[in-house]
């Protein structure tokens, strides 16, 4: 009989958010009149902006017309959006990045997980834990469980910032702002990361899908802020929280041309060439009305509207952040991400606090051991409802603090 | 260092159409003031219809608004939508597929490519030559080249319809209507196959992306009219050719729940259940607002202006068959299918004859040899220009044959 992918078989039975939406439902079926205010998955609820919105009907009139109308793209993504990037987000930044780098996709959950088509096996890989689940799930499909899977603990005793690998490692991902602990990497530590993977002639794989939620100039927003990273970092950027694009679907990855790596024959192959042979073979590009919509974000009043959706957030995140504080809770990130990392109070493992937090709150949050062994004690609260639901989540878990 | 993906290194240097796009520029550059007519690329060119307009408006006056603002929906599609396709596309011809077995995507390109990921390395995988070249491309850079592949050849002697594979293999890739030869797979042809699937334990990867284009009832539109074929196939359809989404990115893969493979342990696993994982890892659903296109597709006014496109398109191929016909060559497809296959004349091979149409007549169309060794000698033309180009196109064939 035909074979399936065997490692399939060790995956958990289910994706994280389905398992929560599940208890969810649950709860509500026999809560009906329950008041739930979700916390939990990091799904934006803000609309798309006027500038998204103009450029999404103006395209959409394009398509409808015979003479400019627009078929199959460039896999890689139209030119126009591939300049306003490189501009905006590196170039008037001071960073190298060509427009001819950048790949535009349709999320980063689709390109953190298909870069391992174009990697080898037997990489010995590691992965921080906690960890946004895709990393490692995507791994686990592709080789399995095996001795080549290194799992670097994140703790409070190290700032939730991972270690240097004790042994050789091939490849890394890397999230910072960090899903889940929401906590960033400065340059000093980035670079510690960049020298590590050049003396190692390993890979990092940077997923920067909150660079926008940085507050503070010094901290790096790219990984190609730091010197030598061209020749051994892929960058992944997404529109989904900075610009509300959950539901649109558009996001970018960086590959830089002199990211090279030796073939089993002694060559040189540009790994640029590698995922546009992927892409191009297995892909066929982000929709036309999309692209037009990222290119709105990079207009002025785009960029505007994007600023106060982010400022908007990242008050709700300095709500929560405080609000948990004052009510005795230990807190992690929620400065520069839209994430807040908490330490479960009572001693509770991860789910007990999701049960109790539902249950007696009606308030929907992650449990950090969904994100790993090493993300147990702990919970993730997002900073992505609206500022009303936001403060009245607070409100019932200071009533309920008070009470206790 | 970190390793590669050393398959990759097998592949040719460059997708056909790249190299095709190449050979087009350079003759245009010696050349600007030549008119070239495109019957090469399977692209449409027709804008999309109002029906298909109007719903891409409201979607996207809903996601400005936040009270009907879409984040993330589900990985697998809306219901709104798959329960269209599951009415129209299969319920009401009598074909018994529901809702949750269908999983909207960004394209069938995507699809036939990824299906590979749940399926194990070990399989002996049969490949139809002429072919797609997605179907070779992404088995090589799963597999690598090797002693599992079996090219099953498509002659001018067997109709251009594969031999039922002499020895066992595990896996088969079938496209009818085929591209790039334009043949169609009759009832009892199919059927044959579904047999031989069931008999061998083997599975069938069947893409429909041309059904639309199918003018005789009897020819079956979805290899799911076959008895048996809910435990030995999966198929693949597209809504880019059907409704000119080539630009906007909408598909769809059949997997139903009685497709089974066994495990190495020996039980039972569910390919759907494998499709669902893949899915919801590593990626994030199709746009909302492209899933609202599509279901518009679905409304009576939708199915008219398709029927409309497809009708017209199809006006086309008759134009270039008997042109073709008329003008001595040997043709076979453009009956149920926008595409056209014709033997080189004089002797020619593919790409002299690529050569000769291009700089004789402006028209690119594409080199058989480029779906394969076995369509040496041959060429496709497509369907998809406008009625007045492509009567053009034909009209110059018909100058160039009477002046030779």
């Amino acid at each position: 009989m035909f074979q399936i992918n065997q490692h399939y078989l060790q995956l958990g039975e289910s994706y994280l958010f389905s398992t929560i939406a599940g208890k969810v439902e649950h709860f509500r079926a026999a809560h009906p009149d329950a008041d739930i205010i979700r916390l939990g998955i990091g799904d934006v609820t803000m609309p798309l902006t006027p500038a998204v919105i103009s450029a999404l009907h103006g395209a959409v009139d394009e398509m409808g017309v015979k003479e400019s109308f627009r078929g199959y793209g460039p896999e890689q993504g139209y030119a126009f959006l591939r300049e306003a990037i490189a501009e905006t987000d590196f170039q008037k930044r001071g960073i190298g990045i060509s427009p001819g780098e950048i790949f535009v996709s349709d999320g980063s959950k689709s390109d953190t997980g298909n870069i391992g088509d174009i990697l080898g096996e037997g990489n010995l890989v590691a992965i921080t834990d906690p960890v946004y689940p895709v990393y490692l799930d995507t791994t686990l499909m592709r080789i399995g469980k095996s001795d080549r899977i290194r799992l670097l603990r994140c703790s409070e005793e190290n700032g939730f910032l991972p270690e240097l690998p004790e042994e050789r490692v091939d490849m890394v991902y890397l999230c910072y702002p960090n899903n889940p602990t929401g906590t960033v990497m400065t340059r000093e530590e980035l670079t510690k990361w960049v020298d590590w993977a050049l003396e190692n002639e390993s890979l990092i794989l940077f997923d920067a899908a909150y660079e926008a939620f940085i507050r503070d100039e010094a901290i790096p927003r790219s990984i190609f802020e730091i010197e030598g990273a061209r020749r051994c970092a892929i960058e992944f950027r997404s529109f989904s929280k900075s610009a509300g694009f959950t539901g649109l679907r558009c996001s970018y990855t960086v590959v830089p041309r002199e990211l090279k790596a030796i073939t089993a024959g002694g060559g040189e192959v540009s790994l640029h060439h590698l995922w546009n042979r992927r892409q191009s073979t297995k892909f066929n590009g982000t929709p036309y009305i999309i692209q037009r919509a990222a290119e709105a974000v990079y207009t002025p009043q785009g960029q505007q509207e994007m600023q106060e959706m982010i400022d908007s957030y990242m008050q709700n995140a300095m709500v929560i952040r405080k609000g948990l504080m004052a009510n005795g809770y230990t807190v992690f990130g929620g400065e520069h991400s839209p994430y807040i990392w908490l330490k479960c109070p009572d001693g509770l493992d991860s789910w007990r606090f999701f049960d109790r937090l539902l249950e007696e709150c009606h308030i929907v949050g992650t449990p950090g051991s969904g994100f790993g062994e090493a993300g147990e004690g702990y919970f993730r609260l997002t900073a992505f409802n609206s500022a009303e639901r936001t403060a009245e989540a607070i409100g019932r878990i200071a009533r309920r603090s008070s009470t206790r």
